[in-house]
């Protein structure tokens, strides 16, 4: 029994993300179906790649992810599918599997073929009219390689680099801030020194904590997420506020001990 | 395997949602559960139907909707079982489901026998005691004429007539405002003019659109949205915003060709 | 095949509540999986309490309901499974599953057996790496015996006391504001005089009535509400808002005839 998750910016007050479910169990009404989320702000591209490699790689193997956070729908960009051997990603060329996908890639290919996608598809509507008919294809057992020609993926998220280093410091960025306020980095854990000094506007947080109860109610703390990289976070209070900051801003690691 | 939805304005913070959930799987353990919203304003009824009609005819024939959305709780309007010969609606008769449901109906049943509603329903909760109880046995094999007596649709939505003509202009009336702020009007696109001249709040909008990428962004743009009727939307912004106009409000369409 | 509930305060816009659901696929394929609510505050053990109160007794026998929120992830409370003979419930050992489950229990049992949490759990994500692969387990069939070492029930929900009576008057406690602004209180309609006069912030409410419609668009109104307790709301209108009322705040009920 197929299972299918979806992630979408078409948020939960309209009868879009069912109208998609709906078409998806036409062809595979056995399909289990999961949300992944619904509520990434309009066209947040990068913030839907994150929450779907937040939770992709938890999913049974030949799990499908459908996607549809799209800026460009109806535009030039193509919807694909996207196997990486584990998992089966249905979205937009538009870089949002690259976070979750793991390369290297089984294979990309455009969805083309006839029985793939609606017969009249809407120019506005490919959640419902190309992503949704092919994930149902796919549930009900095609393979991605009858989807449409073999193509190479061309989108990449709008994201600069990684994280950098400059001489004893080295500098982790501000990836997602989650619900709590969480800021979590693109820096992993075997990438830090042994007891790192951080620098996050003006505030120091020595060393790495094993839990959140480790420090005082309303202090700052950082720690290994657990997606496995940097996080910084304030116990039971919100250090997106605290810090005044966001997705893309830096925090510096002090490598050198401390004199 | 049956196919269950679930339209409500109860929100996502408290327990009822789950609470019908569990007395449906009570009756059909094995139903396939999908929601449509449960995010729309508190007895909004209008807005109910529209995220149901959004998404039901998508569905696989024989879907079982439940809708309850409904400022009269208790009171006198009926719980009933709509059948349109394709898709199964449970709700009640104040006109939610009259969107979705494509007359001819093939039946409208009041819900009253014994056994479709619980033993001691509670007054103000008909969504757990009456309609998911009904909608669990019909997802157990009931048949809709097996609730109770055939009776005649009652319930209207509080919508004023439909878009109308006046002289040279006809004018079209925004039915929804979805989560992107785009305007979805009642016309269809088989009603409009080859080249449609669009006045909304002074405005101009000179023809049709086929996609979002047809304009530059933060242009306003008129194209035959998903459902098939025009819709307003401003590129990557907020055409309910950008143009001040909400549900209800009318969109002047010029048939006559520019001079 | 197993029904499984979630009850968390990760809200809907990361991918951590899919996280979860994903791992609980990869032990039970098969299972339904329904959500109770995301969306209480970060951390409001009480909210989670309610929510999961108000759905669990409406679930088939066996239904397993996960529960995180827990302010104390990583630190001392310990993980459980609790049986109150007719529900399973997994979470932590904080006083959230008291509300919902029913004394005498079957049992209480700490998660730590191997194959009942992750190899490494991470040490802020139990939900993923505890009780996600606990309740996978569970839905595949082992006994709540097997997760662990009996133990006794510690966690107790943040609430003072129940209701409270003083001479001719009775209190009664806001447990819940609901999303319509009801006042859900903790006193049972068994326990309320027959005509009970209500004083709430200096409004007084004469008796019960039977629906919303039984009183004019705007009035207040008390009322046995679905769980069973005493209720006030504004028909059509939020309650918590005309009386500026919240969770703890006392409502008194006057036994005596009126003068």
């Amino acid at each position: 029994m197929a299972i299918v998750t979806f992630t979408t910016d078409f948020g939960t007050q309209d009868g879009y993300v069912a109208a998609m479910k709906g078409v998806l169990l036409q062809s595979a009404p056995d399909a289990t179906l999961v949300d992944i989320t619904h509520d990434v702000a309009g066209h947040d591209v990068v913030a839907a790649a994150f929450a779907l490699a937040q939770a992709a790689p938890y999913f049974p193997a030949r799990s499908i992810h459908v996607v549809v956070v799209d800026p460009g729908v109806g535009g030039q960009r193509r919807p694909i599918v996207l196997d990486d051997g584990k998992q089966i990603f249905v979205g937009p060329d538009n870089g949002v599997l690259t976070l979750a996908a793991a390369a290297p890639y089984t294979g990309v290919w455009a969805i083309e073929n006839t029985g793939f996608l609606a017969d009249s598809p809407s120019s506005t509507f490919h959640g419902r009219d190309v992503f949704a008919v092919c994930a149902g294809r796919l549930a009900a057992g095609a393979e991605p390689n009858e989807v449409g020609p073999r193509v190479e993926l061309q989108g990449a998220l709008p994201l600069q680099g990684g994280h950098r280093r400059d001489g004893d410091s080295q500098f982790a960025r501000v990836l997602h801030v989650d619900r709590f306020g969480n800021l979590i980095t693109d820096v992993r854990g075997d990438e830090l020194p042994a007891a790192p000094r951080l620098h996050a506007r003006g505030e120091r947080i020595i060393g790495l904590s094993e839990t959140y109860e480790s420090v005082a109610k309303g202090a700052l703390l950082a720690y290994i997420g657990s997606g496995g990289t940097l996080e910084i976070a304030v116990r039971e209070g919100r250090a997106c506020d605290e810090l005044d900051m966001r997705r893309g801003d830096a925090i510096e690691i002090v490598r050198t001990p401390e004199a």
